[in-house]
């Protein structure tokens, strides 16, 4: 039996989002069904669902910062049980098969995974995501959420939490090491928490100071503003490690210049415009610029398992589903401090 | 006492080489004087000699290829004697105490290394490179030929040998890996024949098959044309590491594609141009584009005793003085099998 859903979602590409109502699949075997507490909002939902990634099928439901309690369990199901504290990232499926999906970073997954919302799914429909009241999904795209992490500041770790955590992780982030974060929004302040409880030293590179006293609270040591160019000069030669958390074109050449030698600058996004890089700030220092998307379910938990025993969480901002609309445009002009969080309780109402 | 050397050098941006005398400095405590036997041509030499790095004194003599047989060696010199069979390469000095310096990895020298050609020494003097009969330069940037190597086949092992054997170590060529060459020129052959050396799976990325006879028998397990687009199909996703030694403006997404997750792009070579990077193709397999720039001295010589142990050394056209000109056109038009070496001994008769 499949399962009503209350929802709220993108129509077309510019319309306000709208309540919905959506059907959820009948449990399999191995699934988990999921009463949706908190969805956090991240910028990709706003992207994908604007169609600035490539064209959709609508309605479409965003969210892939999804924590609730799990309602029902398929025969199958061997980790969880009704009532355990879960979460759900940006994944519900991968192959499981390929070289990638063996080492555990379902996120690379060769033939491509399939993502929490706007994906067709093995059985032909199209997934949807968090800003619904239930989610059906398989036990081995569910994480656990330690008991130390309210359940509404968990949801944003299921995205920025991971996406900063595994290159933080990847690149060894840690004592002795100098860290850079670009942007100090919803991934930003993450990567500022994650990078000084992993023991590096952190500096924040925003465009301006206007956020300076809450990233040095969240535990950055130094704090420049990127539109004074004297922060270049300063700072050249410094850093192992960038993550730029920043969406737009900035200029890489410029943070090249930052790095210390073996240094590498990590975008955890992507405009859709090329970035142009000039080769000489690479050979100069053995410089390099990576990327890094989400990470694996192993790494995820170990993420979750992170935080919880440094005590660390997003800064939340909580919304009703009638904020949905607002929280996308304030999003949109970075004014948020620092996720917003819908409660999912509020969608029925909508 | 200085010594009057015969040379081959630029006396203008445009104007073809032509024969020059030029003063070598006094032996010092710690100085090798070198009878320079061959110098191979590197295409750097072209693009410093004609301003296109940025603007230089004249006259200026290229060449940081530098194989030959000491003369003479300072009272404090304890690494080499009379007849050693020694190399330089494009460094002669460094500041010697800067965490790269500390590590072994002059070329990185953070004040900056001094340059074979065209760089301010300590002593104020301009540094002249090895289209020359005679160059004194502190042991310490004095590298020991192995007898295994004959000295004509030794000098582009100083450059085209180390800029290519370095990226293959730090990056870990060996068995089981996958490594691409693009462009199968000076580098490209010597990164063949390296990466065969260590173990690796080879594949040349040229622009055409017309090397491909060649290619197989330095050690290319395959070879692709990057004029075709079926390569660039065929071939998505395979490779640990590809070492571009293409200074020219090529599209670097597309070899993104050819990555393998976590693989990596080396630039050995830099144009003047930006290279536009989708970062996309970085995020969706956490691939990296990096730079690497020549090897520091002791690698310089673990790359000679390799070169000595394998029995690999470059395919080299021998040249007099008076074809140096027609050398750097036919090094402009991609016309050298591969890799010219001025026979020294005919400079004083030019």
């Amino acid at each position: 039996m499949t399962t009503t859903a209350s929802a709220y979602g993108a129509t077309s590409v510019s319309d306000p989002l709208e309540p919905l109502t959506i059907e959820r699949r009948e449990l399999g075997a191995t699934d988990v069904h999921i009463d949706i507490k908190f969805c956090g909002i991240c910028h990709s939902d706003i992207h994908f669902a604007r169609g600035e990634w490539g064209e959709i099928e609508y309605p479409l439901v965003p969210g892939h910062e999804i924590a609730g309690i799990v309602k029902a369990v398929g025969p199958d199901v061997s980790k969880f049980q009704v009532g355990d504290r879960v979460g759900v990232g940006c994944m519900v499926d991968s192959c499981g098969e390929c070289s990638a999906c063996e080492k555990g970073e379902e996120q690379y997954c060769i033939p491509g995974s399939t993502q929490t919302y706007g994906m067709k799914d093995e059985d032909g429909t199209v997934t949807q995501g968090g800003y619904s009241s239930d989610v059906v999904v398989k036990e081995g795209f569910v994480l656990s959420i330690p008991d130390e992490i309210e359940l509404d500041a968990a949801a944003p770790l299921l995205c920025a939490g991971i996406t900063t955590y595994s290159p933080l992780h990847h690149w060894k982030a840690g004592p002795g090491k100098k860290v850079g974060v670009v942007g100090m929004g919803g991934l930003g302040h993450m990567a500022v928490k994650i990078a000084h409880a992993m023991g590096a030293e952190v500096t924040v590179l925003s465009r301006t100071l206007s956020k300076e006293e809450d990233g040095k609270k969240l535990g950055a040591d130094h704090y420049y503003a990127t539109e004074d160019e004297a922060t270049f000069e300063q700072l050249g030669g410094t850093f192992d490690l960038i993550i730029n958390t920043v969406s737009a074109k900035i200029e890489i050449d410029k943070f090249l210049g930052l790095l210390a030698i073996d240094g590498t600058v990590v975008n955890v996004g992507a405009p859709p415009e090329q970035l142009p890089v000039n080769a000489f700030n690479l050979i100069g220092g053995r410089k390099s610029f990576a990327g890094s998307m989400i990470g694996g379910i192993a790494e995820t938990q170990q993420m979750l398992d992170f935080c919880a025993e440094k005590g660390i969480a997003p800064e939340i901002e909580k919304i009703g589903a009638d904020g949905i609309n607002d929280a996308w445009e304030r999003v949109l002009s970075s004014d948020v401090r620092y996720r917003f969080v819908i409660d999912n309780s509020t969608l029925a109402e909508a």
